[in-house]
């Protein structure tokens, strides 16, 4: 049975959990304390040189990190990863825009501001972040426009992805209202079959 | 015949033009100037909502976006990504690991000191990157004591996307001489059959 180290705030856990369960695959969560460091603990570097959660042990020793690596790799050959290569391309695309144009810029406001409660003493550096998070918002408001999902109107991994941080940007200071149709994206990912929130666990 | 969105200056664009050089693939090259903010400009913005280069067009009206998606669009079926599930898995993870955790840590402090000529006046940003940014150079000097490159001992898109940034990180006020490893292993990368550097245009 896959076993994931897991953290329960980290969106980027989150997406990982989300799709296991819309996959109806089983696993075992191991958690993995991040406040309290515990990703920087000689055993787990040895999972994770790169002192990260997720990571998942698809077998005995055998470790996969960085999210939507998993999540490319647990959907592979179903209907959450398109099989055409332009399809595909674009999936990925979405995953690369996700892990640098929105996901830092979102979730280190929301570690600063609803987390970690130090949102003055990192003031500069969460503008600086929801500046770029504004931008990358932006960008998926318009491609929303006229679509219902990212890629090919079909729900994804890519949709996974993005909803992770996005569903809860307020928490990093995001004024949602500015984005409809990104609201209205959210409850259509709430809305797909087997879904769960990021607090059930 | 492809044609690429290209800034000759953008490590992102290189990984792509060095991809293309090295799978003998003919294409054309349109130069947006990013530093005269021709990303900005409603054409490009047709091409890339996000704003950013490379774009590759594969067909007239069709654009690729994201380096690492447009690297893994090319490389498929070729010897620089591997077949096998599990390390194509692990040359996805480098791919996000690049643009999570490197590629901006080196670009940003590069830019600013090196192209903009503004280290004063953006150094609490440079640092703030600088740091995390050694944090990852550190994953990649550990990973490299005893592999030749990252995945599966095989030259892949991996170590081309990972090249990118990192051998032009002293121009981001990089001390490089910490990390040996990386170092030989850019050698390596070098000696590769068709390399071209970052300014053979």
């Amino acid at each position: 049975m896959y076993k994931l180290y897991d953290f329960p705030l980290s969106g980027n856990c989150y997406k990982v959990r989300l799709l296991l369960t819309q996959l109806d695959i089983l696993f075992e969560r191991v958690e993995v304390n991040i406040l309290q460091q515990e990703t920087k603990l000689p055993d787990f570097l040895q999972k994770n040189p790169n002192s990260k959660v997720p990571v998942l042990e698809i077998e005995s020793g055998t470790f996969l990190t960085e999210s939507n690596s998993i999540l490319l790799y647990l959907a592979d050959a179903t209907p959450l990863l398109p099989e055409a290569k332009l399809d595909r391309a674009q999936v990925m695309q979405w995953l690369f825009f996700e892990q640098f144009s929105l996901g830092a810029n979102l979730s280190r406001p929301r570690f600063w501001i609803s987390i970690a409660k130090q949102a003055d003493k990192f003031a500069p550096i969460i503008e600086y972040h929801q500046r770029q998070g504004n931008a990358a918002l932006q960008v998926m408001e318009q491609h929303l426009a006229d679509r219902q999902f990212f890629v090919n109107q079909q729900y994804t991994i890519a949709d996974i992805a993005l909803y992770s941080y996005t569903h809860m940007a307020t928490e990093g200071g995001y004024d949602m209202s500015q984005y409809p149709n990104i609201e209205i994206w959210c409850e259509r990912v709430r809305s797909q079959p087997q879904h769960v929130s990021i607090t059930a666990i």
